[in-house]
């Protein structure tokens, strides 16, 4: 897993995605003919810095976002959030300014939850900074940070090896509530006229979900995808015998949520591994249910 | 009023709105023989669950939502939200899952508030419950779970009888934020260019609106429609004599709000009866509002 | 800068800005014979009460909202909110009823916070009323209510006069969260292809962004714009050697949610001076930003 390893170390907080939609094009460029099907490539203007690769007659569109949490500097030593990390004293935060690479760590205020960061010279208003890959792997799980959702990335990467008809947009903004999958979902409705969406993203174990047993397939999170149609993916994972285990939630959101409220009449659901330690470095998710991802996204995009 | 007494049995909590939407179906084709317009019925492919009729060259839309709230099994006996409903211990709740009918009570957590539910076998993960119909009229009043918004849907039919131009949208999802009107909307504005909307939805007794009173008109609630048009809208009501109240509030939504931030210039008034012991298995709404409702629904949607 | 205090004084909270639409159709009939180019107006049926001037082959659109904060009357003696206004007991408000014209002032319950006006009889059920404009300007600033976005609208008249290419969109409802970007960005993309966008508002003066110190760019708020648009407008600012500032925050927003969300791939970018006293009758401006303001804004419509 290789590829996944290098897929986590590449800085893509929200809103600057711009290396990761050029490692992917080039990964694709570099990889595409011992593909299936050789997709076309839609990127460059009007896209931003999204890439979507479509295969075939496409009746379903994978999401996979490619964008992460991270930090921002703001006044002084201050950091703000991008998204929802996990923020611990020491963690170690990397990034770069117009002075040079950064590698510095997060201090946090006990009695303000505030957070700065300590590092030899003061850090140029409005950097990034991006928790420093450990990536971790033994037998059974991955261990790193942003595996959310560098896997998700990964997944998608590994069914358009045999992907025949379909398409994989690769997404940014996720982390922050969106901004990009509004224009790609109504891109891919007027040209392809697709309105099955599946969202490649990792989730939460929790006590329903275990690490190990499968997917999850979601059947709610904050938002309820219509049914019907999740009910079918259940069916088709059950005939198909791939280890999945079905989530019921009331909070979280993802890709899904524009789709979900944009003026096309998307049926939608959130198919992903469940990870531990959301949002640290340390996210660990078990190799089991990555197979499992993988082998029910290659069905789905086959028999939906 | 027997047709509302079924309307309110019916299962259909948001996003699994298929049984109303038959329902509705079936009534409109039972019916319609006798109505002074036959109305075009627009649905299926494109549209998920809605169904809406179109009658004549419409100038305005009703948009009536068919879901309703309810909760959801999460892992083991625990129950989350569909919605906003009230739980209160000892609420009955009826669905079904792969082994049979279901009929269960609440049981709520004194101290965390968590629910849960009784019932002689564990329920399947992921089953829908919603409140077990008592419904309950006199000569003044009509009360049972779901009048919001099965008292919306059956307010439309009864202008659906005598309307001769305009639009009855039934959609899905209302009670969790929305997610169908987004598409109704723009398909009714590009294909007849409509752009004045009611929401035809069940609003709240408060110190302001009062049972008994009239028809609430909403001038606003979380979000504020363009003043001209509701003032128009109050001015047709006290032309016409009919019974209503101004509400003005700062809470609260409804389908407005997907026509309200989308991409059309909507001009949308919520006009709906109000009701008391909102969200539970005892709404109630007294019949002279009820009454004044559908006459000034049957006004507006000749005079605007 | 009695454009400005005239500008102040206008009724038109957000869903009534009609006003406000009328007297800057007017303003730019009166003038635009001065003007560099003589702009094409965008208004009327289908644009509610926004305006929209057309200049050249536009490649840039200036956002600045035209509505303002405020309160309404809700039942008895109460007020609510409209988008969020300070309200100190004391406070002065004027608006109308069918009885005629008002001037009271803000009563707060120490208690509960709740608010409500002290007038000599009952105001009517929905009325609006808004702060009573003291405008106050000294040699280095101005101050008064509805800076935000009196000032935004003021700086946007001013790049009219010598802007060649470009249009400027006078939109509604950014107090109250937005509600008619949504169709103008539609409109202005579908009709000119452009996707670049700059929102002509106030900001806060904060420990970072600092009055006098130049006109902020706002690499962030609640929402992250594309980095690489954000990044360009910096270094046209300074290679212009206009003064200005970058704000960092991670909480605010303004017309630009609506066009981050939206089904257009944006490039955005917030871009106003800082101002004290938010959202108070006080609020107060350094002229030297509203000057930087102006400048970068007519450098921008030109480079970008």
């Amino acid at each position: 897993m290789e590829l996944l390893h290098r897929l986590c170390q590449i800085h893509a907080p929200s809103g600057n995605e711009v290396l990761m939609k050029e490692f992917l094009l080039h990964y694709v460029q570099e990889n595409q003919a011992s593909w299936k099907v050789k997709p076309q490539l839609v990127h460059g203007k009007g896209f931003q810095d999204c890439l979507m690769l479509v295969f075939g007659q496409p009746r379903t569109v994978i999401f996979a976002h490619m964008d992460s949490i991270g930090f921002m500097v703001r006044y002084g030593k201050q950091l703000i959030r991008i998204g929802g990390p996990v923020a611990e004293a020491g963690y170690k935060l990397v990034g770069e300014d117009s002075q040079g690479k950064i590698e510095c760590t997060v201090v946090e205020n006990e009695e303000t939850g505030a957070l700065s960061y300590d590092f030899d010279r003061e850090i140029e208003r409005g950097t990034e900074l991006v928790f420093k890959c450990d990536y971790r792997e033994t037998e059974e799980t991955v261990q790193s940070c942003y595996l959310d959702n560098r896997l998700g990335v990964w997944n998608a990467l590994q069914v358009a090896e045999t992907l025949e008809n379909g398409i994989i947009a690769f997404g940014c903004w996720e982390e922050t509530g969106g901004g990009s999958v509004g224009y790609l979902a109504k891109y891919i409705h007027e040209t392809y006229g697709v309105t099955q969406a599946l969202i490649s993203d990792i989730t939460w174990v929790t006590e329903g979900v275990q690490a190990g047993q499968g997917v999850a397939i979601s059947l709610r999170d904050s938002l309820i995808p219509r049914r019907s149609f999740v009910q079918k993916i259940i069916k088709i994972a059950q005939e198909a015998n791939i280890p999945h285990q079905v989530e019921v939630e009331s909070a979280g959101g993802s890709d899904g949520k524009e789709l979900h409220y944009g003026p096309i009449p998307w049926d939608w659901c959130f198919i992903g591994a469940p990870e531990d330690h959301v949002h640290s470095p340390n996210e660990l998710v078990h190799k089991k249910d990555i197979q499992a991802m993988v082998d029910l996204y290659k069905v789905l995009m086959q028999k939906l």
